[in-house]
């Protein structure tokens, strides 16, 4: 029942100030990322090749917003652990079996993907992004 | 310079109760994974295989160690991000040129790999694990 195509999609890291964490991975782990501007998630992103998945770096654009009151809150570090799944619907019936709750519905992210969060305190404190690719 | 088996080898999860924790990944993702007993980092860990990558589960066996620490002061959540990486050394020393601190030495982890810690604050509230795989 494991879906085929199913792996770590990315680990999304709120950051400070983009430049220099850009900078500082891409020099760790020996990878180039362009920044890209996610105006629907008010944040600016750069998104880190790593085998199959990717680090994705956000920083907020807004201070009121998702992941500037994260970083308010938490400080920099891990925001969000993506997975992708063959069937983001498939996935959210199995996830309301198991009484974890969505985070609204599902919606369109980046590069016409399927994506939906699950409620963190639902899944062990991991905010859990499902994202489905055509 | 991309290191060829480059990879994300887990995301490490702390949770305060192993076997509610697996039992909820297992069913989510459509996985199995055994429990281990790791004496030497005073946990217990369960490991979801996903794509190239696993999702590590992990719970304290002691109060007073890295992982109860780490739930006492945060709460469950993502602990350590590990990055499969070619060589250690040489991703270590491109870490010290980038004024990013090791904590402690290269030391054995399990099944015999190579493991090496970084220092969250200087990888932007990330604590990265390195490993090399034989």
């Amino acid at each position: 029942m494991t879906d085929d195509g199913s792996r770590i999609d990315h680990v999304g890291v709120a950051v400070e100030d983009l430049e220099q964490a850009r900078g500082l991975f891409q020099q760790l782990l020996g990878v180039e990322a362009d920044v890209e501007d996610v105006p629907s998630e008010q944040v600016r992103i750069a998104m880190l090749p790593i085998g199959e998945s990717k680090i994705e770096l956000l920083e907020p654009t807004q201070d009121d917003s998702p992941v500037g009151n994260f970083l308010a809150s938490r400080g920099e570090g891990v925001h969000q652990v993506a997975i992708r799944v063959d069937d983001i619907h498939a996935t959210l019936k199995r996830a309301e079996d198991l009484g974890i709750r969505a985070l609204g519905e599902v919606r369109e992210g980046a590069e016409g993907a399927k994506v939906c969060f699950l409620h963190p305190k639902d899944c062990h404190g991991v905010l859990l992004e499902l994202v489905e690719r055509g």
